[in-house]
């Protein structure tokens, strides 16, 4: 085990010059630990003459990824492009043909091709790992796969967008409206091209269904995960869960039932004196709860250079290593297949309404909540100028189900000018 | 890969049970992640009649432990008798010689004789590996030896004596003394044998020397931690934190300087919004800071059966899988000797002296602060009714080789009643 482990890198933004810097820095003790050199062979990116503040002489270089992954000096490939389908699915699947093995930060690409993915590399006999596209530089995937493997997973949970968690902090901390750190968010680069990712929590959602099909042995399923961003999320609604004792978080949380597989990545409340409801800015957390383990909790950072490098190079270096472990965890092909299942759970709900200012509107307002069986613990109307009230309230213990037919009601009484806003309060 | 990974378990306690409960009740699950089956063969502990709510009629029996240890059908020795020395040490060194793997939770041991054994095993090319011996489940040794492995660890800190944080979270929550806390964490079991192991520190300190070794790089080094315990913390203590935002815990912290291995492991002034300052009970907590990854923190049960026993399975699931590090995540033979260090950052130190209620009193004390170079931020007297006054003081920031020449000028005084408390104030 002392020929070096030869990697190509295709990719080098932030991510990808921190792999570079981390193995120029640590040569030395990246060998001992790994019991044999790790070195950077090739790399490949959009440009070549772009200035990174890495030095890329030492390094061959491929225009094409796909034939970077296919180098017969390469042993790993490692993919930090990003998107879904176009050069990091043909450069993965042509590495994975290749023979190499695979390291990816790539969330969008396995949330989607995952399942395919893993069962070519385990018949090419090779390695496909993905530490560094969940939740950065906190080793989740090995906590789960490998630290909790004696566990029946009973439920995870995590806050693995930064980005949302930096917009609903900022709201909270500083009384600044969702639109206006939106704007500020975007011009200090922290979203994605497409906003939505983020915001809309399609980011997190992809995360949330990796870790799933890792924690209860079942299919990569994305389209599962019911998905609902920070969007419109208000500052009076930040202010209401305070001053019950809440934050409000953009939640992942999976459990597999006999109903089947309960996929959330939602808003929610959640208390403020938990872990979670303590976590501030980009920071990210998981949850992980075991039948023999009970609750563990890991925090850290969730994206930048440094962190996701780190868990790149944690995949790295248990292939050099010669740790040979199954993309999720055991053979894709055991995966189960499972359905999708709405939250089965009942929960108390906070409401935020915008009702006609009128006599009577209140009372069809609660008739239709009555009829579908939800009932108010409490509710407060705030004094308002214009027409619409605004009106909170917080549900008792109530299914996802009998909420939505509750909505259902309201809309149909006329008296509701806005779509209500609905907000799980989670027990963590 | 699919012969049954075959073992033998010594110590039938709280953990050995619940090993044996995880295999029976997971026998399939086990099987799919670890790629092959694994039993239990034979069982050792003190007593063969004792009812420990398990049937161990499918396993063979052992009076001694090296015998278990040395079975031929045994693959792997899970020795679970704790102890440093007599049947645990020389079973672990009998199955290391007959070529068995060996998974242990016993911190003592190996904070004792952990070089001399993880040389043999690596020698004899067997795993000598030891999760369940930190911070029960929390899987600290995996994040750190491979989850952080592309970093280099700038400083290790934890909370990792339960019954520890439990006394001191139930005296600040419900005003309880010392000594009323501490008798009633013995009759509930909650203390060891000799209960100086957890409240004069030494089994977390024990735990410190082995993430230090991981961390670092450096031989375990037990007799270079800086240990106290918490025997001498007072309700005024805690409730003097409070009041300056600040919770009291007994906490280790490492860092490897210039000067050599900084290891405490001491009751620390931590802040009360931080992840450390609000951890409560018997739960456990070890931060993680390295130059990639940043901050990492990690939470959860420190002890208790299923905890540890899955700590003992993620061990076992690794060696199921094949995977072969060394125990402390490089070659034995290359961790460094490093001189113990005392604590060379300055620090804030919360001070509570007892000195006679006298004239001139209190100025000896400040020139004796004074000529050592220690300054006062800030200082408080109660009102008292004996002839013993109570003096809180926070010293700006100051070394502790300053400190304790400042302490020895106090005590040259003769004003001084009591041996004075001094708490560092930790940034975390």
């Amino acid at each position: 085990m002392t020929e070096p482990l030869r990697l190509g890198i295709a990719g080098l933004g932030t991510v990808g010059v921190g792999v570079i810097r981390i193995i120029a820095r640590h040569t030395e003790m990246l060998a001992a630990r790994a019991g044999r050199p790790i070195e950077i062979v090739a790399v490949s990116a959009r440009s070549r003459s772009k200035d990174r503040g890495v030095d890329l002489t030492p390094y061959g270089w491929e225009d094409d990824p796909v034939a970077l992954a296919r180098r017969d000096d390469v042993d790993v490939y490692v993919e930090l492009m990003g998107g879904e389908d176009g050069p990091a699915k043909a450069s993965v699947e042509a590495a994975i043909g290749a023979g190499k093995h695979v390291v990816t930060a790539n969330k969008a690409m396995l949330a989607i091709h995952g399942q395919k993915m893993a069962e070519a590399a385990e018949a090419a006999n090779v390695a496909l790992r993905f530490e560094a596209a969940v939740a950065g530089g906190i080793p989740v995937i090995k906590a789960l796969t490998e630290g909790l493997a004696g566990n029946r997973i009973t439920r995870v949970m995590g806050v693995m967008n930064g980005t949302c968690n930096y917009i609903l902090t900022r709201m909270e901390n500083e009384g600044v409206p969702y639109d206006e750190v939106f704007a500020e968010a975007q011009a200090l680069g922290y979203l994605e091209a497409d906003p939505t990712l983020d915001v809309g929590g399609i980011d997190a959602g992809h995360k949330l269904a990796l870790l799933s099909a890792i924690a209860f042995g079942t299919r990569v399923d994305f389209a599962g995960v019911d998905l609902e961003g920070i969007e419109r999320i208000s500052i009076t609604d930040i202010e209401q869960a305070r001053d019950m004792g809440f934050r409000i978080k953009l939640l992942g949380v999976a459990q597999l039932t006999g109903r089947g597989l309960e996929q959330r990545m939602q808003p929610c409340l959640v208390p403020a004196s938990s872990p979670l409801g303590q976590l501030e800015n980009a920071m990210n957390m998981v949850v992980l709860e075991g039948d023999a383990v009970g609750q563990i909790v890991l925090r850290g950072a969730g994206a930048g250079e440094g962190p996701t490098a780190s868990a790149v190079m944690s995949d790295v270096i248990d292939i050099a290593r010669g740790f040979r472990l199954s993309t999720f965890g055991q053979p894709a092909s055991s995966l189960a297949y499972v359905q999708a299942a709405q939250a089965s759970a009942p929960a108390a709900f906070y409401l935020r309404l915008t009702l006609k200012d009128a006599p009577g509107v209140l009372a069809k307002v609660a008739r239709a909540l009555a009829d579908a069986g939800v009932s108010i613990d409490r509710m407060r109307q705030y004094s308002h100028k214009d027409t619409a009230a605004p009106v909170l309230m917080v549900t008792h213990k109530t299914t996802r189900a009998e909420l939505d037919h509750a909505l259902e009601g309201i809309k149909a009484t006329g008296v509701s000018l806005e779509d209500p806003v609905a907000i799980r309060i989670e027990e963590v």
